[in-house]
């Protein structure tokens, strides 16, 4: 990253708690009109419609664990910790509308720090229509945390479930898998590289899709509106955010299913591919266990299939089974147990 | 503390962070109608009637900076993270509904000490009628974080707001003031003492009222029940969390107006005055600075003086003014300018 030489610092103890939360909120507008009362009082005022049932979802994200501040850019992380927990409204089949910021902070942060994480959580919800209304500001001993809770809101009874699907239903996931994963190898390399030898200036254009798929995830707000568009209602729906095995292993779970996917229809982008094959990954690894993607896997009924055959934004995968286990065909046809991987949040 | 001098310590990483939070949330059972869906899929699903709005309020609690746990006790650390934002709903003069927890912590924590921090979140929950509807539990490089948001509901367009207050309203408190600040020093104090000598084991009865403000302290359920009861609606209401000067300085600010108070109508308990003075602490320091009390600081207009008038549980300590400043009346008759020391969350 290209930072500037002389950087304004600002320690958070000279503008104290308040100063910092009224800095950090100033000029918000609401864009919704259930925002009756946005940050500024004990608590916010919302008013849903009678038409709707309400979301509500809560993420942690923690330095150290979740993020490594020596390749994120703080505007990037404020933008990413308001679009993973946005992606989980639309893998409801929701929209997110309200969001709050919970964000703990050591003082070797200055104000400016601040400033850029704020940047980029109101710059997506700019993007993705929602208002940020309440938060809370504290020191931390250590490090940085953000906790973000979005609400959202969904046709009345019409939250897209994972324990909807039927035995025979597709599966099937938007966009492609293992970029994020893949982007972080390639982060976490030049971040080694970096320290080895600070003079070198790496050349990441080559890189710049799975990096971005990394840095600045964006929800798939875009194919739940799709899917309506096309009247196809998914029977079961998540993000995937722990990587593909885990996702289709909580779908089987609560759908009391189980499921083959076929590893030759799993979609990945041809610069992930040429990253894997650098890195000497297999690229059914960064799919299945990689996570972060923040695609939606779903499943469809087999008499909604020709509504999404074809679609370059929908890859079919493989179907649900009535029997019990999960499992990836692979290419010489044999038939591999899914086992989660995910964040192994507690192993290290 | 006594503890079992033989406890169960289940590391994290057996069960991984599915089989956590299976564990954590197993058994919930919602008492709202409005809880549609609660933990366990990408979002929880609520269904808020069309008579009430919707509060929403967000507090992180931060191991070294709100709490010590060598004397906070987890199943009260849990208590008190869902209680303290309980206060924030009934300080908009509603009711809490709805929580969602987020739990960073380090592999130092066993399963059973995640176990203790949930039995207190759900003590909290029964007590108050509130759902644990969802969450996120992830690993820290250190210490424990916890990010509490609640929902609540309140009468459509009744919430009520800092900022409501007219010149002349009465300021009235609930309950007494400056114990949970005073807990907290005593607390303080036995810590050095434990650590300068382990063996003793300390006396703490004569501290108990004290000791219990800090680590138990109660959101004000039913001084918002009273009120109803007692046909008072306040012009404006918080809770006071920061220290009453904070919460003054907020009311008057947002209101527009000034205020005094009179330091000889400052509700503090005997057992308080007792600790003050054998600290050499003087008492009206515990009441504006100290915070953490949970009690309820409100405006009524004077017209509702006669229903408040003489109730044990509220005490009127000054008045809204048309001027500008916030101040303090001492026993002298000397008015003192308010100042927010509060929690100076950044000064560490």
């Amino acid at each position: 990253m290209i930072e500037d030489p002389n950087p304004q610092r600002t320690p958070l103890s000279e503008l104290g708690e308040f100063g910092l939360i009224e800095r950090l909120t100033a000029d918000l507008v609401p864009v919704h009109a259930s925002t009756v009362v946005g940050v500024g009082d004990d608590a916010a005022v919302l008013r849903p419609d009678a038409e709707h049932d309400l979301l509500v979802s809560t993420d942690l994200l923690v330095e150290g664990v979740h993020f490594d501040l020596a390749y994120v850019p703080l505007q990037h992380l404020g933008y990413k910790a308001a679009v993973v927990n946005f992606s989980d409204m639309y893998a409801m089949g929701g929209t997110p509308t309200q969001l709050t910021v919970g964000l703990a902070v050591s003082s070797r942060f200055p104000v400016e720090a601040l400033d850029e994480v704020y940047a980029g959580l109101r710059r997506a919800c700019a993007q993705y229509g929602v208002d940020l209304v309440g938060g809370d500001t504290t020191s931390s001993p250590s490090g940085l945390t953000l906790a973000v809770t979005v609400l959202g809101q969904v046709a009345k009874g019409g939250a897209i479930r994972r324990s909807g699907a039927q035995a025979t239903d597709l599966i099937v996931v938007s966009g492609d898998l293992g970029g994020a994963y893949m982007g972080l190898q390639v982060l976490e390399r030049e971040k080694a590289t970096f320290l080895a030898n600070p003079n070198l200036q790496p050349d990441l254009s080559e890189y710049q899709y799975p990096i971005e798929r990394q840095l600045k995830p964006e929800a798939r707000k875009d194919i739940v509106e799709l899917l309506k568009e096309l009247d196809v209602t998914p029977t079961s729906m998540m993000d995937v955010s722990d990587g593909l095995s885990s996702e289709l292993l909580h779908l089987t779970k609560a759908s009391g299913l189980g499921c083959v996917v076929f590893e030759d229809k799993l979609p990945i982008d041809p610069a992930v591919l040429r990253t894997c094959e650098e890195f000497g990954i297999h690229p059914v690894t960064a799919v299945m266990n990689g996570g972060e993607d923040y695609e939606l896997v779903f499943t469809v009924s087999l008499a909604d299939y020709d509504k999404i055959k074809g679609n370059p934004s929908m890859t079919p995968i493989g179907h649900m089974t009535a029997s019990d286990g999960a499992y990836l065909v692979n290419q010489g046809g044999t038939h591999v147990p899914l086992t989660a991987q995910g964040w192994k949040a507690f192993s290290a």
